[in-house]
């Protein structure tokens, strides 16, 4: 049984790496640059997207978003609101988007419109890490407002991103959290990649966000 | 290819099931009333049976708790620390307890000093939902700074519990959630089930939430 489990997840696994770098090609032929936002439900993806992409747009770069949910368009309607291209993918019942789920968004999307690509994944910690979508880059964003130790609980996906971002630091003393302890935690497990300590909603350190997207 | 990993889901499936009737067989032969706390990372669930544990004891009910986590011991620790039986799982990369991780729990703890169980979840709306673990009751766990989407977005796993918790509500005007929405939305997956509004912190609502456990 563990057998057939390792191949199946082997078999599974190397074909989303394939679609992935498909997808990859399919951006960079159209001078698109794609980023994953992974992160808990809550943590602000969708509200540091939006705000992104407002500043984006003042300084005449264009984004659009696939927004990834288990089910609804809360999301997708936020960033259609918001003037942006959208793709909506609900995954059912599965805990993260994967490659071939990001192609068919890709294939609705008018990427000669777009230069940035925001893939606000399925809100959840754990499963996304595992899935290649063919982005450039993959932003882990976590809230304060989760507690001061959820980067020792998700050691393998701070690991593995190319930047992170502790969202929400108005509520930091509000919840007990001290974000230098958080940065701390995160420094140890990936010492050469940055966390940015933002508030989405109130526009603080959005600034120094954006410069790592353009 | 699809038609095996249906094969294989049913199979890991059953063989849950099974386990975790065995469990609840376990359970029931110690006197021990289990429940399952689901919910995203940082929704409040520790604070929540740290709490609920110590207003029982002063009933004289005496209460312990799995900790299960991706990584870390970090609410192991706070659940020995305020003197309760404790088992610490850690699952590795899996985004969920199953009933067979449980059953290893279950038989290194004190059966006969605990009254009620907690069993925490790893922080994760998805996937826990699917993997019954042997508990009397499920609870679903959602925090106020999570947003107001939060139920809309997870349908499955609130129609699949027992009741629900709204925890936060003294941050949900910093917010912008307006908690009728959210026990609306509930409401209409779950009809005949309750939503109870805490803050687990200062200790608002819980009074109300512990007579359902005993």
């Amino acid at each position: 049984m563990h057998k057939i489990d390792i191949l199946m997840e082997k078999d599974i696994m190397e074909a989303n790496r394939r679609i992935a770098e498909e997808n990859r090609k399919m951006l960079a032929d159209h001078n698109v640059r794609a980023f994953d936002i992974l992160g808990s439900i809550g943590s602000g993806k969708t509200t540091l997207i939006e705000k992104l992409s407002i500043m984006l747009r003042e300084k005449g770069i264009r984004s659009g978003a696939i927004a990834g949910d288990v089910a609804g368009d809360d999301d997708y309607r936020r960033f259609k609101q918001n003037d942006m291209p959208a793709v909506n993918i609900n995954t059912g019942k599965e805990c993260h988007l994967d490659a071939h789920l990001v192609e068919h968004a890709i294939e609705k999307l008018p990427l000669d419109d777009i230069d940035i690509l925001f893939i606000e994944n399925v809100g959840n910690l754990v499963c996304p890490g595992d899935f290649l979508l063919g982005s450039e880059k993959r932003i882990v964003v976590i809230s304060a407002t989760e507690g001061e130790d959820m980067v020792r609980k998700h050691p393998l996906i701070f690991a593995n991103c190319d930047f992170a971002v502790l969202n929400k630091i108005d509520l930091a003393g509000y919840m007990d959290v001290n974000p230098k302890n958080v940065v701390e935690d995160f420094r140890k497990i990936n010492p050469h990649k940055k966390m940015f300590l933002t508030d989405a909603k109130h526009g603080e350190g959005l600034k120094e966000l954006m410069k790592e997207l353009i």
